[in-house]
């Protein structure tokens, strides 16, 4: 393998993903496991980090670089938040940085907001690989997934963010709650997913008293259970949406993400009248990471 | 034991209530165990009733009133539902009847609802009860739960029913989520709960969007669990208020429930601006069996 640049991890919760990056950002190669915060105890990372990178045959001279929960209280070490009012960057001069096995790795940050409290470690470093690539200051990112985020950016600094459960809530009700009966399977009905959309398009304030007609349209009106699965979903994306719409309603959303739940979104957002652009999670997490290396690192080299 | 008149039975999902009922509505005994639709299959229970009545020494002549989840699908048999456009005391015209080990039983309907679809089974029993308490045809009612109603009566009919999945919501997201590990226990601060009703009483379109506070706020802002899970109750129970603010605006609401959940709903809506009467489950059950027992058997004796 050529000679890398550095090591790039997004370790999350209950994963991490690996990138071996050499020059010009090239992925030279990648790894990932079962491995994040709920497995290991801080004193486990190294090594694991050292088994995955001697591995690979990556030399200890190679810096890593890491987003995501490994920064967290109760991950490697904790990376304390910088908050959305410092300009994004900071999150790179923040980063902590440490000596593991005669390497140098450096821990980014996550962002805390103050009102309302909300916190983010991983989104992050994916916006800043969005401005970087775009050279811009600002923007409205929407990252769905277990929990969703929606970000504004304006002059470099994260003006605001939301954070909703939605995925997580689909997740317990549909599998876990009385709701399950009726939404087993694995199929899809379109309309389903646009009725929910539409019962929260007309009637925002009703999320609390429509979860039930899941159950209920089921029994009545005999909905299949790809119909109520879709409808489900489209409540509680609709319900976000209907939460967030100060961010989408007047400028282009920028989607990132896995592509179906991403796929949901495009399609509620546009049911809804918003614009969307797609744009590649990982693709971002590396351009993110990788400026990361340009800030930290290379000064020093 | 005197000759009782006839035998009551709440006989639901996961357990079931049942009263030996003597003249004037005197309990003159009482059983309960954890029997429901989700252990019985439908021809368990004859058995199960024929072992309960004998244990209690009840002769094949007294007849057994029957509500709850014993007549849904799947339940002992199907007593198909009527709809709220008829008169609630249909219930008792609609009710199945049968001969189960030569004793007479009934099994009382519940109510469907067309436009949203909604079901109940078991509440119409407690509204029917009251109604008969209190001479009355209009009213609206709160029977607060792992899925809340919320029941406006008038002239003696359903108008409208709203459930909403409030206590099962409650139970997944501080047991199963990600918000489970800053709810722990089961401590109590009121000033939580009220933060969370004040959060939906100000911004109801921002429930998507709040509940992932618990988790931010105990890492921001130190709330302890108890503090959170306060908070947490106070944002459901506040999006359901917000949701039903049109039943309880402008009339009294007869909140009928076990006594802490029905504590909280009572705060909840005075601290809202509702008024509010308190009203004994078990009592309305009795008396909408009762009711039950008055229309469908004694006319025969």
């Amino acid at each position: 393998m050529t000679q890398p640049d550095f090591v790039a991890i997004d370790w999350g919760t209950s994963s991490f993903r690996l990138w071996v990056i050499g020059s010009g950002g090239k992925v030279l190669a990648q790894e990932s496991g079962p491995f994040g915060m709920q497995t290991l105890s801080p004193v486990e990372y190294p090594a694991m980090l050292e088994r995955l990178l001697s591995s690979l045959a990556i030399n200890t001279n190679i810096p890593v670089i890491i987003c995501g929960m490994a920064g967290a209280r109760g991950g490697w070490i904790e990376a304390p938040y910088v908050t959305n009012t410092q300009p994004l960057h900071e999150v790179y001069e923040s980063a902590v940085s440490l000596t593991s096995g005669r390497r140098r790795v450096w821990i980014l940050p996550g962002v805390a907001q103050a009102q309302p409290a909300n916190v983010m470690r991983g989104e992050e470093t994916q916006i800043l690989g969005f401005l970087k690539q775009t050279n811009s200051t600002d923007c409205v990112v929407c990252l769905p997934g277990t929990h969703s985020k929606w970000v504004r950016v304006a002059n470099g600094r994260i003006k605001h963010f939301d954070t909703a459960l939605t995925g997580e809530q689909f997740a317990l009700l549909s599998q876990n709650s009385v709701l399950g009966a009726v939404c087993t399977g694995s199929d899809w009905d379109d309309a389903g997913f646009l009725a929910g959309l539409d019962r929260m398009r007309t009637q925002p304030a009703q999320f609390s008293t429509s979860l039930f007609e899941v159950r209920a349209g089921a029994l009545l009106e005999d909905h299949n259970p790809g119909w109520s699965r879709a409808y489900l979903s489209g409540l509680l994306i609709g319900a976000e949406l209907m939460a967030t719409q100060s961010y989408w309603s007047d400028e282009i959303t920028f989607l990132i993400g896995a592509s179906e739940l991403a796929q949901c979104y495009d399609q509620a957002l546009t049911y809804l009248g918003g614009r969307v652009r797609r744009l590649n999670a990982e693709t971002l997490t590396l351009a993110g990471l990788r400026a990361g290396f340009t800030a930290l690192v290379q000064p020093a080299n």
